[in-house]
This record gives C-alpha cells, structure tokens and sequence, in this order.
C-alpha cells in the first residue's frame, strides 16, 4: 500500500511536472509568434508580391519560388519540390451578366466558376428559372426548363455553428450545371457560397458529371445579386438574362509542392506533416485561402528553430500546389511519400483561414479523442479546444495515419472564400499569429508524446 | 448497498435527462438568435439612427429613448427609467497637430482625451519630450520638461493573449497629464490604447490627479502618428509641434439608464441582471463599445419571450448610462436596487464588443468555479469556455453578487475601441448574434439552477 502511494505520487507529480513543462514551453511559443515572428509579414509578401496563383498560371510558379525562399529564411534544414502535373483553367475576359428590368440593363456580379466552360462569343441570352433545389428542378421539369438558365438560389443554413457545414451543405449546386443540362438548361448560375450579403462573386471548383455528355457554362453570382435577380424574377417571370464568359481549360501544366522539414533528433525515420495550399484562385489574393496555411506552417519550423526546441521526430511544412481544383499535389505528395523509407506518423493542414484559433480537430473516435484531450489544459489559456473533426483536403491523400486540422473561427470565412475581396488587409495579424502559435504548440506535443497507440 | 446504487443510478440518468434537455434548449437559443433574432437589425438601428451618444449630449438623450423603444419591441413586461447626473464633456473644434519637418508641415492624427480641458485658443507650439514610461519621465526631470510636451510613447504588450490584460497595463499612460505637469510640462500626448498601427486617434477617459492643483490639456495620437512622430524626434530633439484643442466641461447633465424585465414565474423576487452601456465616445458610432453589449442584453429577453421559456427568476436588461466617463448610471442604478425588495442574485455584463464568443468569465474562486465550470460541456458546440474572470464596470457596484462577464475574441477590439472607425460595419452579423445566444444560455441555466451557494 506504502509503496502504491508513493507510485501514486511519483506518477502524479511527474505528470503535473510534465505539464508544467509543456504549459512554459507552449507559453515562449506563442511569445515567438506575437513578438518575433514572420508569419504577417511572409503573408503581405505572398499576397503582394505574388498574390493569387491558380494552378497553372505565372503567379503559381512565382508562388513556387516564393515558398522555398521563404522556407530557406525560416531556417529548414532540408527542401525538395515534388512534381504533379495540374489543370490549366483560364477565367479570361471579365464575365457579363445584365438583365433588362423595366428597359433598363441592370448588371449583376457574376463570375465563372472554376472548370467551367465559356459561352459562345456572343453569349447567351434567354429567360431565368429560379429553383432552390435539384428537387424544385425536376419538378419543374425539360419542358418549362429547355433553352434557358437555370439559376441555383440556394442559401446558406444558418443554424450550424461552424459555417464549413453550411458550406458541405450548399456547395453541391455549385456543380449544379450538369444537373440543369439534363433538362436542357443552356447555363446555370448558383448563388455564392457565402454567410454574407454582399456584392462578390464566389467562384470554386465546378465539375461536370461524367455521364453526362453536354456540357454548359457555369457561373456564381453574389449574395446581393441573387437577392436582387430573385425579386426581379418574382416581378417578371419573362425576364431575359444576357451572360457572358470566356475561360477555357488548357493542357495540364507542370507544377510542384514544396517541402521543407528539419531533421528529427532521435526518431528522425517519423514524420509529423504539417502544411496548406499553395495555390488560391485567380480572384483576389489567396490571403485566407490558403496564404494563411502557408505562412503559419513556414512558421511552425521556424519556431521549433528560433526556439532552439530539440524536436524528436522529422517536421516537416508541406506548401502543396493545386488543392483548388484538382488536389494534384495532395496525391503525389502521398505518392513520393509511399517511396520514402521514412514513415508517416501524423498530419495537420491549415486550410480554414487566418482567424482566431478556436480547436485542434482531430479525425478519431472517442478513446482516441480522449488521448488527445489530455492536452486541452494546456490550451485552455488559449481558449482552444481540442475536439473531434480533423483532416484535411490535401492531407486526407495521406491514408491510416491520424490527421488533424488547425479550427480557427469560421464567422467571418465564408465573407471572403474565393472572392476579389480574399486580400491581405482581411486578415488580423495577432488573428493570424495566434494560429501559428496554436498549430506549433499541438505539433509540439504530437512531436514529444507521439500520437495515440492502443 | 443495493439502495445506494439505484440512488447512483437515479442521480446520474437524472443528471444526463437534464443536460439533455438543458442541451436541447440551448440549441433552440442558439438557432433563434441565428435565424430570427433583431440584434444585427437593433444595431444597426442604434448605430445609425442615433450614432454616437456621450453622456450629456442629445445623442445620448435619443438613445435612452431608442433603448425604450427597442424594449418594447423585445416584449418585455415592464420598463423603467433610472436617473443618474452625468458629466458633460464636449470635443468642440476639431484638434490639431501639427509639426515642422525639414520647411514641410506634417499633420498627425490626434484627439483629445474625454475630460481634458482645451488648449489655449492660439494653441501651444514648443518642443517635445518622449518617454515610454513614468520613471523616464522622471529620470528626465523637471529641467529638460518645463514648457514643453511630454509624448508617452508606451506600446500594448503584444504577449497577452487576452488584448484586454495589455489595455489593463498600458491604460494609465491615458491619465498622464498630471505627472507630466508636475515637470512643468504643458501639454501631454499618449500613444493610442491600440493593438493595430492603423491611423485612428483612440479617446478615452483621462483624469487629473485631485492633488495636483494645475491642469493641461491631453491628447492622445493615432499609432501610426506614434511611429511618425518619434521618428522625427530621433533625427531632431528640438522639433516644434503646434497643438489644438478646443474641448470644454460644462455643469453635469440630468440623464437615465433604461431598464427593462420580464418577471420570474417562480421566484419573482429574485433578480438577474443582464447589461451593457448605452452611452459611447463622441468619435464613430459606439458599434463595439457597447452598441453590441446592449442589443445583445435587449435580446436576451426577447429570447425568453419569444421562445416561451418559463424564467422562474425576473431577468432584467438594464442600459447603463455613462460607463465611459463616469459610471453614474452604474451607480444610481445600484443605489435604486438596495431600496427594492427584490433581491439580486446574479449580473452580467456584455462591454467587449460584438465578436465572437470565446468564454463566459466567472468572478469567483476555486470552489465556486467549479460549479458553473459544469456548465462548460453544454457550451463546447459553441466553442466557449466558462473560466475565471468576471464583471463589468457597471455591474461591479452591485456589490456581494456573482459577477459574469460575456467574453467575446478580444483580437480585434482595440482596432476600433474608442475611436471614429466604431461603426457598425465592423461587426460581423453571425459573430454578434452568437454572442447573444451566448449569453441567453448562461442566463437561462443562471435563472434554472440558480448562483453558487455552499
């Protein structure tokens, strides 16, 4: 019993000992990122001086550069590109689209939406039909539908706390063309994937069902916009829509993630992943989505560096190329990574925004979950829970390892995701930091305490 | 033993029923202020209808009459005004500053401080002294300060994860007037209470020690003014600033907070307190401080009534007049409250914006915390903490009661605190809505189960 006791103490102290440790290690990790680190400043430079980079384009091998420059300043020890060879979409001329309300030309904010096709030189002018989901559409039926556009007024729901859900949820009818085509619909427009109710056009990826042989362009229109053509149309049944877009999709271009890591001290044959996309959309700056992901993982390295921590295992930074349409980069990452003699132990992607840090997601059940728990305290200064959920587009290639995704606050993402307005000055920089500073702490321990074993 | 178990079995299936049930409720909460409550449209309402609402001006005067009415529209049973004299302070002309840089005049961004008397009509034009703190101020001395203008060029602390701990540390440096004039200053300028470098002069209230008889005007100057003036400083000690202010106290004015409840089903007599202040600086639109902290307050009850929640104890919204210079309404409220004879039991106060909600802060030690830190698990969908803190400047003269506080993300409060950029562009709909149902539900499971008692 004496002996249990002292067990019992030895056991208790040295956890609390353990945590104290980890919460004044965790605590000069957040001190980096609020008062040293380059995480703002790396993200004006990708936003200014590259700013945004579709798979393909000019910008997204300047971003290429960018990233292993900025790799080399935050001290990795080693780089290397791996190959993936990307889509070539092309939005080209500024999209059109004017209705003729009361003999006046009334524009509405549009944009193409990623993979689409443009419409004839011309464009394409005819009557709108507003449904509010594949439902409404069949209901209506080839009859009423053929010939015209059919115009996807699908909102957000607002109950769900974390808009990502109300994004899962929506996001369907942004490939909604190939439904509408069906019944002989000759464009379709969707209502922005958006919490706002403002003036910009969200674009994103559209796909074309494969099964279905014709193809129509397909565009979004804002928030504001589809409230305005909504009314318009309640008042006009008749009204005629002009729509005009001139992208193209090209040959599939050469392109390449990047990869830097520093070297584990003592199991440097385990990986931890961490990383975001590299390339954005054409519109705006990619400042959000993803530049934040990009500079917070840069700066993940360079804390365990300017820290002088003795991380056990290989962290590595991936900045993977084409997660926007096509995940190119994801699947040859995890291609190379098959070749490695190294081995996968862990992976985080950051991939919601330069918000404020809310949760450590984490892709488990409910005995691994509590595993990781075990670390909340420590983040509760931080007001970060650690809480299921996890993964992440480009990591999610990346099978039978445990994945974790960075949860900053989603209110304000879907106000700026794929639009003209993802720019620098939407992003806070203590926001930004605190995110940094969140993700390197969790890579902290995963590097110290390994990951869940049953 | 038998028994025992089936009581263990009997507490734990009641005590899972009812955070169950309690858990369902929240929802509802949550999804009323999402989809159908006013507090956006209340805002805007008050940000642009009345707009700014010092103590003592007619703005402030409109605004007890707009928190009346938007009671009114919230269903509450009963509405009653409390009488408070406030000071008066008023702006007049717009200041200025002025400094000569190489034959060229370069104009900062100043404001004077709420209290400060003016500068003389012709201005004062003499040399500058910068500090960054009081013991520098008095390492200088009275030789090399008479006659001129002390600077107090005093940074946040970046390291604070909650901004508000650096405001608490820095905010003094406000009030430095009357230590500069003890070394024969005549002037004295602060850097803005800001984490941003932005341009906006941030106001507030300064005070002049009671026990220094001299008084001279104080200013406060815009970060990025700051930055500019202190480096013309270090190319040239002797550089000459003109200043200008034109702001006066006239006698104290008649004024009211607006208190609004509905009545407790069970134990009437029982009070809980929800509020925010209804008087904001005369710069912007007192958005932030406190337009949110009171349509939230507002619609907290609107919840009670409109989702039919049988309140057991009265809940009683109060507007507080004067917080920010003064804390008059805090303290005739408090007064009115001891010669009632119904009891207060609880108060919670919403003065930290309208951003998103990270925790609700319990003023309380140890034991009492863990009571309400049972709460926590019903508030995890929602991202929010129950942690220690606590209070509010108008709730804390109600003495010997719980305090709480809504604490929402403090990141980017001291971008827009006090200053003219306070408008109501700045909140974001879903996060002050959240915040709302944030404070409903604590309210709600306030009202239930009622305080801590041993």
């Amino acid at each position: 019993m004496r002996f249990f006791i002292l067990l019992l103490i030895f056991i208790t102290t040295n956890f609390f000992a353990q945590q104290n440790e980890d919460s004044l290690q965790i605590r000069k990790i957040y001190s980096y990122h609020l008062t040293k680190g380059r995480t703002y400043a790396n993200l004006r430079s990708l936003c200014k001086e590259v700013g945004a980079r579709l798979s393909g384009s000019k910008q997204a091998v300047k971003a290429i550069d960018w990233a292993k420059q900025a790799m080399i300043k935050a001290g990795v020890d080693s780089i290397y590109l791996v190959p993936c060879m990307v889509p070539h979409w092309v939005r080209g001329k500024k999209e059109k689209c004017e209705v003729n309300n009361n003999n006046k030309t009334e524009t509405l904010s549009v944009c193409a939406l990623g993979g689409s096709i443009g419409t004839p030189v011309n464009g394409i002018k005819t009557k709108v039909i507003e449904v509010s989901s594949f439902e409404e559409l069949e209901k209506i039926g080839t009859e009423k539908i053929k010939g015209n556009i059919v115009f996807y007024n699908v909102s957000f729901d607002k109950e769900f706390i974390h808009t990502g859900n109300a994004y899962g949820k929506a996001v369907k009818y942004r490939s909604g063309a190939s439904m509408a085509v069906k019944y002989g619909a000759v464009a379709s427009i969707t209502k922005s994937m958006t919490t706002s109710d403002n003036d910009f056009p969200h674009t994103g990826m559209m796909k074309y069902d494969s099964l279905v042989k014709q193809k129509i362009p397909a565009f979004a229109i804002s928030a504001r916009g589809a409230e305005k053509l909504s009314s318009l149309l309640s008042q006009n049944k008749n009204l005629e829509m002009y729509l005009y877009s001139d992208c193209v999709t090209l040959p599939d271009e050469p392109s390449y993630s990047v990869v830097g890591e520093i070297h584990g001290k003592e199991i440097p044959n385990e990986v931890i992943v961490v990383g975001g996309h590299l390339d954005s959309w054409d519109l705006g700056e990619g400042a959000h989505d993803d530049g934040a992901g990009i500079v917070q993982s840069i700066e993940v390295l360079a804390a365990f560096k300017k820290l002088n921590i003795k991380n056990k295992r290989t962290i590595r930074c991936i900045a993977y190329m084409n997660e926007e349409n096509g995940t190119r980069g994801g699947e040859t990452y995890t291609e190379s990574a098959s070749k490695e003699s190294k081995k996968h132990i862990a992976a985080l992607e950051s991939d919601m925004g330069g918000f404020s840090p809310r949760a450590i997601g984490v892709d488990a059940k409910q005995d691994t979950l509590t595993y990781y728990k075990k670390w909340q305290p420590l983040f509760e200064p931080y007001y970060v829970f650690i809480k299921q959920g996890g993964g992440g587009t480009d990591i999610s290639k990346l099978k039978g390892i445990p994945q974790f995704s960075f949860e900053p606050d989603s209110q304000r993402y879907f106000d700026f995701h794929h639009t003209a307005d993802d720019v620098f000055e939407h992003v806070n920089k203590r926001e930004l930091e605190l995110g940094a500073a969140t993700i390197s702490s969790f890579i902290y321990l995963l590097d110290k305490y390994g990951t869940y074993t049953k």
